[in-house]
This record gives C-alpha cells, structure tokens and sequence, in this order.
C-alpha cells in the first residue's frame, strides 16, 4: 500500500511559528511551536523550523509522505513568495520561496493569514462546498480573504481583500496604517475596546469598565460584561456590529456572495456579536440581496485554524 | 472563402432599443434603432426587434454569417436569461431566453448594461489585455462591472458589481433603492445636480447656477460653467470626485485591480471630474496601493458602446 499523503501547514506569527502535519480530511497528525525570535533574521527562523519538521517527520516517514508547505504570514504575497516588512517581525523583505529551497524540494504556497483562513474554511470549515464567500478575520485587526468561483482573489499584484482598510469615516479613528476611519479602528478586539472608552466619556454609565483604562482593558472582559448586561458593553458591541453590519452590506453589493463567514477571537463572543451584526447588516442591504446571504461563525477551532489554514493552501492548490 | 462572423449586439433602453452587427475587431458593420414601447409587454419588443434584424441582415447574407446575441438591459441577470421587473420598463419579469428562442436559434447571452461596458472595454477599449479591472459607468446612475483574472464577476446569484448601491452615509441623501446615502445619489449625472442645489442652499455663490432648480438643470450646463470657472459648479465636481475617489480607493482595497475605468455621460466632463477623482482617490488610498492603480476615461465611443459592449458579450465568450 501507497504511504499517505500530508501536508505541512506553517503560520508565522509575531511571537511563535506554529507548524503541523495534516491530512486530507483536515485531521492534524503531529503539530508542535517554536520562537520566531522576531528581532533576528528570517533565515534562522526557517533553519529551526524545517530543523524541527525533520526531526518530527522522523517518525512518520514509513507511513506517510509530505506533498508541499503551505505558509501564513503577515504582509505575505501569493505571487511573489515574499512577506513584506511586517509590523511585528523585524525583517524588510524576505523571499520565502528562495529561503525555503535551501531546506525543501517540496512545492510551497505562502499567502497571508486571513487568506489562509478563508481557504482554510473552504477546504475543511463553515464554507465547505462555497464558491463565494467571504472570510473576515476578527482579532486585534480586521482581516479578509475574498473567494469567488471557488478561488482566492489576490488581483493584480496579490493584496486584494484588504476590507479592514476600507474607510468608515475619512474623518474617523487614526488607524494603524496612517489614515483615519478605517474598518479595522471599528471591528476588531482594539476597535471595541475604542468604543467602550469613547462611548464612556460621552455617556453616563453605571459600569465597572468606566473605571478600565484603554490598556487595561480586554476585549474578554468587554464580552462577560456584556453578557452580564451591563449596558456600556452592550451598546459597544451594538456599535461594533453597526459599522460591521454596514460596511459587510457593502460587501454583499460588491460581490453578491453565497456567505460571509466570521472567524477570531473576536467571534467567540457568539452571538453577542454576530446577533447585531446581522441585524445591521440586513438593514442597510440592497432590497436583492435581503435574507439571502448567511452570515455564519467559521468553524475552524481558533486553537488550530492558523495550521489548517496554511496546510489547505496546498491541498486546494492540489484540487484546482 | 467561408463568410465572416458577425455577433449581434442589442441594447435595450427605456426609450430606444438599439442593435447592430459587430466583427470580432469592433467594427459595427451596421446598426439601427427601435422604440422600446416600454409601456406594452416584452414580447412585442422582440418580435420587432427580430423582424428588423432579420430585414437588415438580408443584404449581409452571403458574406457573413451570424454567430450569437448579445443583449445588454436593465436588472438583467446572467445567470437566469431573466429582466427583472426594471425602473423603466413595464413588464415585471421576463425570460429572454425563452422568449429570442422563438426568434432565433443562435446562442444568447444576457446582463445588465453595466457589466455589458466592461465587456465591450476589455474586448475593444481601454481595458484592452487586462485581467483585473473595474468599469465605472457615470449616468443618470453609478453601474460598475467588475472584471477579475479576465472574467466579470457575477457572484453567487448574478447581481454582483453594484458599487452605485454602495453605501457612503446611512443618513444621506435619499437613494432610488429606498435606502439612503448610496454612492450613485453623489456620483452621477443626478448626484451632481443635487450638490449644486445643496452647495447654493449652504453657501453664498455668484453664480448663475443659484437661479436654477434640480428640476432644470442639467449635468452638461454644470460641466460648461466649471470650465468657465464657475466657482458653484467647480466646488461641485470636487465634491462628486470626493465621493468617488473615496469610494474607489476602497474599491482597490476589496480587489487592487490593475486600472478603474470611467465611461458614460458625465465622464464627458474630461479632466474636470478625472483629475479630482484621481486626486482623492490616491489620498485615500491604502499605502501599498498609491501610485498603482490606473485611473482611465473609457475607450469606448458613447453614441455605440452599448451595441460594442453588448456584441463583445458573444465575442469575449467565445474566446473563454
């Protein structure tokens, strides 16, 4: 008998690189972390890293063989193979593609994590059999993978699906990018901590979140707040969902998707979150599109999405 | 010698339905026009129309031969061969394709007017050879028709590509669709007029514009008092191109298409809207984007771009 196929799934993170073995049908054989150590340089993160898939592999190779490596990264780019200085690794511009040849002969794909996250989801999640969908990744940031036809869309130069940084307010929140009012100031873990710091010096409210700094705040203790309902928290995540819900219809109106599929931290707040989100979204959709697009929670496990995700890059790659 | 190909385009307007023939180069080899008689059913539309196409097609008979319809009309969807009870037409829903299946035996392919300009770009007009690009068309209305890896994007359900229907204020201006703030009822012929009337009632302008009503203006008499220096009618198109280039930076966050082209009447203005939109689209363009992104008036001649669009329908499928 053939050995099993396995791929390698492999995400990049500003703190650890998490890695894993995983079949076809989405099942993670072996999965291990190590440092990224982030202020050094990428070639003695990936030395470490395929160092430790060798050693892992070991004792796997009689029954298996590896097929490729997919990669998610921060600023990655599909066409290029490159990550492209991101904020949290102290890197410029690496080729992964030129890196990885030294250690592997096997086929890589690398795409960013919120695209990996959206293949991820088609290939073993909430959007299995989809052809058009959109992902949104909600965690400190705002993230999104857009497939339509059943592929990725990358555009022109690979950075499509970047609808965190489609603007609310032109006169909005400072966003992280140099601009103001983006998406991502709003929806994300950091947008909801904004808004209960924003929504407490306006208003009058009984709540012991009036007392928490933007700092000391978490997007956690926001949630069982909110579940407890106090009405601070619930009026941020009213909000929250106000300029997701919003900026979601437009979306529909874009690219008129079959779902949109809500994934990160941010949505394990359940349907304190998504319950609202719908509501808005629904209002401001175009008479066409109402009651007809799902808006689900993705159903990844956030613990191992990030390696599901990567190693789906080479299993879709494989299909199309 | 075998006869050469011809494809049939028809463009179907709440007045006039125009058709004519069309050579693979976008040479309308002839063409010609028929009252809509919006007010009576479908069915006598086409009955006429093939009548007409018929007689005309007489005298080019022994040279060439006929290979596909293509129709361009408002609410058409793709998918279904079906017009949907459409603003200016009367007739609730219709079947196309069952209904030019009496008619003709050839093949028919259907969308709406917007994404039939996209088409009728990428086959003959300033789009000619790209992949990713969005089609702009500034009328009385914003259609758009958006085009990824050489291919429109229909979505899910075929009504993909309505940025008019985007929304840029939840409590702005009052929108045809019944919700409020959409992009069209800022950017288009009608968006325009409208921000003069606003601009007068706020401001004071001497400008001859102030004596007017919405009612009695019109799209061309603001873009001759711009060009005159008219500091009304300036003000206004920086307004419009404000929304626009807004709106359209955001568009290259969803997509980073290669060029977004602008056709249709109010693109007339030339320069005057062009170069404003420009402007306001790179400030609010994402950083990894500015400098990228091609913005480019339609190549298409107005008086035949719906018979060029509609007829590049047959020949861009063909070719796929």
């Amino acid at each position: 008998m053939g050995k099993k196929s396995l791929a390698i799934g492999i995400d990049i993170g500003g703190t650890n690189t998490v890695f894993g073995f995983v079949n076809k049908e989405g099942e993670i054989i072996c999965e291990a972390s190590i440092t990224t150590c982030a202020e050094k340089d990428a070639e003695q993160l990936f030395e470490r890293l395929f160092t430790e898939i060798d050693k892992f592999f070991a004792k796997y190779k009689n029954d298996f063989k590896l097929i490729g490596v997919g990669i998610g990264a921060p600023n990655a780019n599909y066409y290029k193979g490159t990550i492209e200085a991101p904020p949290n690794l102290n890197w410029g511009i690496v080729n992964v593609f030129d890196i990885v040849k030294r250690y592997s002969s096997l086929p890589v794909i690398l795409t960013n994590d919120a695209n990996a996250a959206a293949i991820g989801e088609m290939t073993f999640g909430a959007a299995k059999g989809m052809k058009n969908f959109i992902e949104i990744t909600l965690g400190t940031g705002l993230g999104s993978g857009i497939v339509l036809d059943g592929k990725l869309v990358y555009g022109q130069d690979g950075f499509a699906g970047e609808i965190g940084h489609t603007i609310m307010d032109p006169n909005g929140r400072k966003c992280g990018c140099g601009r103001k009012g983006c998406l991502e100031t709003y929806a994300s873990a950091t947008g909801l901590k904004k808004t209960v710091v924003e929504l407490a010096a306006i208003n009058k409210y009984k709540s012991k979140l009036c007392n928490k700094s933007f700092e000391e705040l978490t997007a956690k203790e926001i949630a069982i707040a909110a579940k407890e309902g106090d009405r601070l928290a619930l009026d941020a995540f009213d909000f929250t969902a106000k300029m997701l819900g919003l900026r979601l219809a437009d979306s529909v109106a874009y690219l008129n998707p079959e779902a949109i599929i809500l994934f990160g931290g941010l949505v394990l707040a359940g349907e304190l979150l998504l319950h609202p989100t719908k509501k808005y979204m629904e209002k401001y959709l175009l008479n066409i599109f109402k009651n007809k697009v799902k808006l689900l929670p993705s159903e990844l496990l956030a613990s191992n999405a990030a390696i599901l995700g990567a190693s789906a890059l080479v299993w879709n790659q494989l299909k199309g």
